[in-house]
């Protein structure tokens, strides 16, 4: 069924997203669903679902529409969600506990192992039930545990350096909750989650609907 | 200066990090700084960054680059990072806590003002400094303190709920940590942060990686 063409990233940013919603009608025992009702379910066009969805193959059928399961299985492929993959968590504050505590939530593929600090206070104790470990010996925990992502929860000063230990002891990828962009090797995956950007966006669209609003109420006022 | 065209989304989403990049620049006392440069720091192409800053009008001259300082402050404007916002959680568990210490980095444009839950055992205890307060008290609360933006931490089974609460309180702004996606009506800005999507995209990107490691090693043996 798959093509192995290169599928663009707005694509690969849709699919997690994809994967989200057949997962809850999956749930809901739902079997099959046409692209106009999933179109209606998750705010795409139709179109927009059909021509994504092509990517990976002729998965809908004209009239019958997608088999949930069948393109849930499908995505959770090709998103590599089909192997298991260990974590190690960098800097065990506030952050690293709520990501810890976040990753737990996944019963399957993406599994917390351990956690480290440089701070001699919180070496030894747990994160969630993790043990936190002396960051001094995280190139041989990676190495021998065959760890694969490292999630950096330190600040923008340390990031940098943690990533760069992080790749030398072969993690293949990065989850950087540090506000600040870390360069890695091109063998290395990396994914950003910058929150201070994301509520940026958050202010200015707040700006934009009330200056939308604004301009309504005066229109409003010079028709009268 | 600023021109009244409506900005594509694409360039909204890269304001927040030009702007990081800005305040770097200014912290270390640099006052100018050409598109080529800026293009070699931030990774953007030099026409990407100057097609994006036209939008605000000619801010960049000819043989001279932007102000760093004059750019930033523009930039702040247009996200509406000039105002002050006024914010509540709802949700005082490991999240909820993350998210306050995170925004305690802020020094100006967004303050935290309480925490909600529905837990007995959690209500009248603190929240990285802040009071959790009893959720049945926050319409209340939000109106007599002019609360704009209210964050979501709780689990994906309330967060709608959560919502048209905050929504009918009076906030305009939602920042929804909740694994789910929430409808909020047009006069109400959201922003989500689905930390999945972005652990599955890292999976795909770490996958993708790796077919093309393995199709160059395969080729460099048949080179052989």
């Amino acid at each position: 069924m798959k093509k192995n063409t290169k599928i663009s990233s707005a694509v690969i940013k849709r699919l997690p997203r994809y994967r989200r919603y057949l997962y809850e009608l999956k749930k809901k025992g739902i079997e099959k669903i046409s692209s106009k009702e999933f179109s209606s379910l998750i705010g795409y066009t139709a179109s927009q679902i059909r021509q994504d969805l092509n990517n990976f193959g002729g998965f809908g059928q004209q009239g019958y529409g997608y088999s949930v399961e069948g393109l849930y299985n499908e995505i959770s492929a090709i998103l590599g969600l089909d192997k298991d993959y260990k974590m190690v968590i960098v800097g065990a504050g506030n952050l690293g506990s709520a990501i810890a505590k976040y990753t737990h939530t996944y019963k399957g593929e993406f599994k917390l192992c351990a956690a480290f600090d440089v701070k001699k206070a919180l070496i030894g104790q747990e994160l969630d039930g993790f043990p936190i470990m002396d960051y001094e010996n995280i190139v041989e925990y990676v190495e021998e545990n065959d760890i694969s992502i490292g999630i950096i929860c330190v600040n923008k000063e340390s990031a940098q350096e943690v990533a760069d230990k992080l790749t030398f002891a072969g993690v293949n990828g990065i989850w950087n909750f540090a506000p600040v962009d870390i360069e890695v090797p091109s063998w290395v995956a990396i994914e950003n989650v910058h929150l201070s950007d994301s509520l940026h966006s958050l202010a200015y669209h707040m700006n934009d609907i009330e200056k939308l609003e604004n301009e309504k109420s005066k229109k409003a006022k010079a028709g009268k």
